[in-house]
């Protein structure tokens, strides 16, 4: 039983053989539907594949997984309300300045656009993107720096595997300046840069010039620690607008 | 080929039975080996779900999915880097006031907490943030509301499948006060309440209450329409932190 009047199935109650699976699985499935359910949902190893198929052919459809397991859903009532499918990618770029206010760009070996761009990239799943940027800015450049927050996003529809992307815009210190490429299989080139010189290059992509012109003197969200945030719920990482430390007493 | 140095199996190229596929796919996979490719992968639709297991004998895990389709993934080398999975659903919930200053508040039928909360929900695939919350807001309490901007977010790891979950905060103008909920089978009951009494009452949740006392006053983010943003790369939403409209000419 779930929060959605829906039957989980355990993947240690599943069978061994695929003409079980199938006996077991009618049985459940009649059972189910004779409570009144409105939705079954189980999860099988990837060592388990051989029973998808048979679950698809009784109605189910995938609903999400890991490397290593898929989660399956059938809707018993077609309204029936399924829990979120993961829907977004997370990546992030650095706005990053040294003292003579130059701004930190990349260029990649194998990009199609030969101009320069903002160091960045995927955020992992369970990485925080306050870490992860500082990460990426090393691993692209070799110039270290610390999280100062988030100036704004974008997000994108569609951008691979009919999912979303959402790109956020990290404002990060430069604690060092020398370049000194860790990720030389990616990166052609990293170097410091007068903004005028980047946003007026005519490689640079005109929806980045736009956002450094537009942001660099922005302030954005702060990271901030609440401290009430230890519950079983805890927030992973919590950004909240503006001068928000006058109010945490 | 792919951006990968990888191989992308088309659907449409696979075979009918199992038995061919396993022909065919073995010999493909020894080709690739010998182009010295670091990655292969593809795509089946559901219908296809015979050849998942086979695929995975193989050596290949499961990538990402929607309800219909599964990609597959082979890593060759090791190391090589594959296109980033979806790891986040994204919700958001309301700060909306009426013009008492009152804020707007809901209890679910279903929750184990017997205490309010602000109205809100996940954001479906493809949706916009901006729409969603208007949408949720006026399902859950029958309140017409416009969007003003993003006040902060919480990310929380793990939340369901091992994937991740982001909870942006919104601030909506109310435009109308009548309470008339809709979403009548989830939601027990709807309404206004001065803020005092809802972040003190004994079963709001700290966390929510620690929200409404610091992001009240604030300004966040703002949805902006960059003129540049028309590629075929456009942005679906972009948000920007403060006053960008003196930027924009």
């Amino acid at each position: 039983m779930d929060d959605y009047n829906g039957v989980v199935i355990e993947k240690q109650a599943l069978p061994d053989s695929e003409t079980e699976f199938v006996v077991q699985f009618n049985d459940m499935l009649s059972d189910v539907k004779a409570q009144g359910k409105q939705l079954v949902w189980f999860t099988l190893s990837i060592k388990q594949a051989a029973f998808i198929h048979l679950a698809t052919q009784a109605g189910f459809v995938f609903h999400n997984c890991l490397e290593d397991e898929i989660t399956l859903i059938l809707r018993i009532q077609k309204e029936a309300y399924a829990p979120f499918v993961p829907t977004h990618s997370i990546g992030a770029g650095a706005l990053i300045f040294n003292q003579q206010q130059q701004i930190l760009v990349i260029r990649e070996k194998l990009a199609s656009n030969p101009g320069f761009k903002l160091p960045g990239g995927h955020i992992e799943l369970g990485e925080k993107i306050s870490e992860a940027i500082v990460r990426e800015v090393f691993e692209e450049t070799g110039v270290h720096s610390e999280f100062v927050g988030l100036q704004g996003f974008g997000s994108k529809k569609s951008f691979r595997f009919g999912k979303s992307n959402i790109y956020f815009l990290c404002r990060l210190n430069a604690l060092s300046e020398q370049i000194n490429i860790q990720d030389i299989d990616e990166i052609a080139e990293a170097k410091w840069c007068d903004v005028s010189e980047f946003v007026n290059d005519q490689y640079t992509s005109v929806f980045v010039s736009e956002i450094v012109k537009t942001l660099q003197h922005q302030q954005g969200f702060e990271l901030v620690e609440l401290p009430e945030n230890n519950s079983p719920y805890k927030k992973h990482e919590v950004y909240f607008a503006g001068d928000i430390r006058k109010h945490l007493t």
